[in-house]
């Protein structure tokens, strides 16, 4: 499973910005691998900074030192839409007639190709294949002839989809998050000025306060140089459609998300998947990192209850195993698992194992791990799943994986455990997940496990019960 | 004195351009050392690849390899306007309604920041302070509702100043000349296709025949994938202002430009010095290379006459001190001429030299030459130099240096002489350069060498003896 | 606390040994990231490559394919001796009269001075300051008139310290432990062949089975092409000198040295730690990676006693902040712990808390993690350390710190705790480590933890009590 | 025709030698462009810095700054024997006994396997293939026992073949030419110290004089700290072996070898070739730049006689093709000359052209030449070399080709002139070098055009008609 963006803007009273987002990118790595940019404003001109690579690797020394001001925004990449090239990496900069605008964007645009048309009809030249530079075309054209604030709610008005943004026109940073309040967005305190980012891990980073997540709908207007900020709610719906795999999978276990820790709401979904299909086994063990807090609440809840399991690190994982790590040959392949995930031995050895993990999504790992386990002597094991069966492909910015490799998307839960190997299986139920985040299950996006999505998507269910209006709206105008 | 760029298209019957083009951009690679790009259609898509560098260290062959397509577009970039950085790179491609644009742009815009206004106004945001970038918006903005030449008329009628453009649209290359000619840019046949380039030298590098030159105010069509060309010519100029420089300096001595090998005019060159200040002296020999095509000239005119010179090459040039050569400190840095330039004792010892280079800028190589010949023995050392002296910047795109580095803008004859040390110094005349170059003197360009341009600069003279009405009109036009 | 080296050797039936050893580097690269090697022989000829970095930028695919040859010897290495530049990667490769050598070494002799100066008598010249050339010279030179085993045997005689070697003489791999057994090395099987290295996590990697560890002073010789191996004791101690911070602290925890699984020894650790010194709080949590066990045996150990500890994962690890990562200025340094180790608020506001670590070295980060966990509210902050106290450097190759730099050098426990801040501070026993470890505590070298040394150390205390006669019998020697 | 190394010694009163070593490395580039390196001593220890590639890419401004001391050598290789990889990169750095010692240089040992041997029968190891290490080697032995100049004596009398060497004993340097005198060195004088280098235009980079060549079996030793420097003549040979091909096409035109300056050497053996071989064309022109100089003496003496030739440049050199260029295919290599070398047409349409190059080896170049030159209109093409015949390979140290690739080795002039297919082709006559190089013939090495050598080489004929007393006796001791 693939990740993606991570976006941070940054405005500060007199010390310069680039080191603090250069932190805060660090602590957003998590979301993206592909490229990162910085790019800062001094309050006479922009400086950008934007290469392929990790954050380590994308910036030097000197690199901060010439991106000078107090006010900037960054960003971390992993490709959902646009080319898989140095085109795409951002912040994204343009230069229009009463400025100069950068965006850093999370999310996917569904109606981008209509917008982009549309643009193009008016005159407009593209330079890359990316939805953000069609958002920047379309706010640069609005700033034209609106403040500031009205023409964001135009460009909001037009563009349909998932998307975080931060934002930065002239001096002037800006935090704006979907209606719907698909990608996170939150915004923070720091001594000296306000941050706005994509976890709260990355306002923890700064050594800041988390104040609150950025609402659906919401424009958050930082005041240049760490001043103070203003909340503009652009769009009020009576719905949100969060995702709940962020919660589940993808955000860092410390940072809080519309509320809530991730780390507890994984212990909670752990606790919940031993109510739902608790086994009693020798010794309970998360695949790692992603299965730990699951593991662990699981394991507190079976020693609550009834149950008597030993939680345990049975698989160690190789840190070093990377990108540049040389793929087997394919007879060697196999063994190499071992290279990133070993057993333990004495763990697991004659002994009946419940391995919990987050998701299945290929099944690839997850099989290649019950056969290491009963290669070292498992007597059986038992696979608990944190989330739902994925059935579904994701359109709203994570590279999940085509329907065709979606292992359970054709599958039973007994197929799926057959292929797999495991003596038994159970995933987590949606209820237990829309309760776990402690939300009306209207409120969540669950496209990928159940095939129908808050957006009109061609060829896709839409989830019909659940009123969206104000996105409707704005959808129904864009695909026009 | 430094350099500017190049440019190539290719059009071919059932091969890929990208080689050709590689090959090409070789042969070009004195007119830009900053960076190098191509761009292809197949038909299809574009495939673009633009890095920092030079040629052979921009490509690899899996570059080249992925450049898919029988036609294709080239540049080698030496910056004269716009940021020193990858975002200026070019070609520069863009997508718009109605398909793709490429452009590799040699030349300098003097009205580029009004008709950036102008576009900025439209709507227009920009991803770079290049004026490739504005002419590609506004050429995307006129084939939205015009056929391709209307729309290239149309834009010319609006740009103004200097340009040399090869342009690709969607997968036709386009040949473009300013009305002036400014810049060269020629025309070519290979075996199995068309070739327009800066220079013919890079005609040659594919074994092609030089067909003409493309006239000022000349736009040449390629058809796709060799079929023919076709020549439209949008404007008619009285008069031209191609520039006597690249005859004189810039360009290579084996590419014929506007009918006149480069070699011979320098040649002439040198014989008309000899005419104008010839001096007997024991030996004769060029700063090289620059000088060895006047020195060759010089020579044979003086053996011609009563004069009895000997022609020999009296400084020895190192190949290998470019660009990563660490700087001498200051004491160091006299000896370290020595390095790049190296007299041979025995022509020099004990004699009276002529010392023969194509021009003066700031002066500093032809003192520390001159000292370091009396180093070694000179008894005599006469410099004659093969264009007039330079005392005004460049508008048109070669970055010579301000006028207050020009050694000669504030200083006689005699003072440069003085204040570079040599016994005697003779330029050669203006109406040598107009008699030589075979041309009207009004239809070159000789701003840096009379302060009078072709064209509106602010603060600057017009040479107005020169009637330039189609070009004086787009310009009014354009400054509006 | 810095690390050390870690060696592999491998001898196949009939497949390239270098993408097995390159897979057994991975496997032990948290031995050593300055630099990788890997030496083959094919029946004819060596093949070396051996690169600055880690495993996965030193070897690009071409490398491993020209590695040829089913026998070969690997290196990670992070430098003990000998200076910090590519002269000193390993595998170091010499020829000789008699073939070829390559040397993998971890450990650090403490008579190399001595013995380097007697080859240099003998005429030797020294391309390196390390070790292990001093080793390879003194074996050539008994190759010459010895057979291989009465050659090493004689090397052995003469080199004094620690030492884990995989040495390749032609195509003959062998792996020679030190007569006191003070670095790790083990013996394992593959399915075509045989592996010595490090620690069995690297048999692990390859798919193999652990066959046993190589005793102090034995010398294992693999027959060529997987056919077999050959045991040769040369020295039978008395007493063994096993590093015990090698379970502590540096070898993986899936690994199984001297007969006991890591993760079981820091696990019992971890359990005496609370008999020893157990406090009743609210969580008890690991720094991870390198507490986790231990705290998972002090939890398991509470609760099954009459304490009642919540064991929770309150310190979360960004896995990205690595070696190319921009450090902080002074006054952001401290906010940059965070970036590194991130509390989980809900884990730790308001309550006691235990915190476990496996040891203080220069307490920095003690320090940092205990004012962060108060800053986010931690009611108390108690510490307890799963080794003891480190009052002396380490001289048998691992790079701790000097004596200033220890904290514990100087100071007492109660003074420890003051500086770091905690509540309580309790280290581990020595009397445990030696019961956990299993074995005699006359077999360890607990050099930084005694100040005492099995071996003769200028300035430095023997621990007499202990008779290690055939090891002082050599090193008398080749002291004089 | 492939090159060979050049090496550089200097000795200098107050400030570092590093950097004027660097500029003597570049104006010593052309004689090898795989490696560059420099070894400084401070007087306590030494310092090195050695990398692959070119000396502008091998070294930063931290690199220069971190070579401390006075005292320094350097050396630019291209490899001749000894592995093409890092580990024979030069200078060769070795510690021993009695302090350090660092290598550069340049030759080829024929005996280097013999001496190895002798050396590996006492003990000695390896770590390279190179001829550098064994005489590394040999002279720590002698100097553990003996004076500098002692011991370089012994060593002296063992190696045979080629060598100039600049060794660095510990802050001595010294400069070692073999006693046949094959390879040049000369001794030069700077403002503050002296210098040895390979050729005396690496003294003119530094500003310097030269003093002299180094004698056929000299040790020069320059004192420490610039004050002064020794001769010792450790042999005096009756007769000498000169590179001829030093002169005619591997040294620099400007510098002086053995009393003559090589630029004069070249015009004298044009003027000869114009004597022996002269006939009368419209053009005479060089192929650039290794026939400049044979072609301005030939037009000149052609001029001076009755000849009424035209010299000119016909052929213009890309200097931008170099190692990234990549190759065409098959069909396009032909096509491809004219990107390195372009015919001016108007030199050559309709002429007569008479061609001058330096040598033929593989004859690859020439036959393309010929064929290009007809193609833009040649009349007829006539081929003057201004060396002879090449039909036997080099075992001194130019890696010329095997003889299977030699053109002329199976050939007689006319089969070369008719693959070649030139109108006709002369090679100058080994009389006329004999006499331009100003010397007794027998004082020449002329093995590559005669096919007997100056040393015994396996299956060569021996120039038996000279005694060589002084070598012969070390060559049999050596042989033995």
């Amino acid at each position: 499973m693939d990740e993606k963006c991570g976006v941070v803007g940054v405005s500060l009273a007199d010390r310069a910005a680039a080191r603090p987002i250069y932190y805060a990118l660090y602590a957003l790595q998590h979301r993206g691998q592909e490229s990162a940019g910085i790019v800062t404003h001094d309050g006479f001109q922009q400086h950008s900074h934007v290469e392929m690579g990790l954050v380590g690797d994308a910036f030097s020394e000197a690199d901060i030192a010439e991106l000078n001001g107090p006010n900037g925004i960054g960003h971390v990449r992993y490709p959902t839409s646009g080319s898989v090239d140095s085109s795409c990496a951002q912040p994204f900069s343009v230069s229009f007639k009463s400025g100069s605008l950068g965006l850093s964007h999370n999310g996917n645009l569904v109606n981008a190709g209509a917008l982009r048309d549309e643009l193009a009809g008016l005159g407009h030249a593209f330079t890359s294949d990316g939805d953000t530079e069609v958002i920047a075309h379309d706010l640069a054209r609005n700033l034209l002839d609106g403040d500031l604030v009205s023409a964001v709610e135009r460009t909001m008005g037009k563009i349909h989809g998932s998307y975080s943004l931060a934002v930065m026109h002239d001096d002037r940073v800006l935090g704006l998050r979907d209606p719907q309040g698909n990608r996170p967005l939150c915004l923070g305190e720091v001594e000296d000025g306000y941050v706005l980012a994509s976890e709260s891990a990355a306002i923890d980073a700064l050594d800041g306060e988390l104040i609150r997540d950025v609402e659906p709908g919401e424009l958050v207007v930082l005041e240049p140089d760490g001043a103070g900020y203003e909340s503009h709610r652009l769009v009020e719906p009576d719905h949100t459609a969060r995702c709940f795999f962020e919660h589940v999978y993808f955000a860092r276990p410390d940072s809080t998300i519309d509320g809530e820790l991730v780390y507890e709401a994984r212990r909670e979904l752990g606790r919940k998947l031993w109510d739902e299909s608790g086994i009693d086994t020798d010794v309970v063990m998360p695949v790692p990192d992603s299965g730990r807090a699951f593991a662990s609440g699981y394991a507190e809840a079976a020693n609550e209850g009834d149950g008597s399991v030993e939680f345990a690190e049975g698989l160690m994982k190789n840190r070093y195993v990377g990108r540049t790590f040389i793929m087997p040959t394919q007879d060697e392949r196999e063994r190499a698992v071992r290279l990133k995930l070993n057993p333990i031995k004495s763990t697991v050895e004659n002994k009946t194992v419940t391995l919990i993990d987050d998701s299945i999504v290929r099944g690839t790992t997850s099989t290649q791990l019950v056969e290491l386990l009963r290669d070292v002597g498992a007597a059986e094991v038992h696979l608990r799943i944190g989330s739902p069966a994925i059935v579904a492909p994701c359109y709203m910015g994570i590279d999940m994986a085509s329907r065709e490799e979606l292992l359970a998307a054709s599958r039973s839960t007994e197929e799926v455990r057959e292929t797999i190997g495991a003596d038994s299986l159970a995933y987590i139920s949606q209820d237990a997940v829309a309760d776990a985040l402690a939300t009306d299950r209207a409120d969540l996006c669950m496209g990928c496990v159940t095939g129908e999505y808050p957006y009109d998507i061609a060829g896709e269910a839409t989830d019909r019960e659940v009123s969206r209006p104000a996105i409707n709206g704005n959808r129904a105008s864009a695909d026009d």
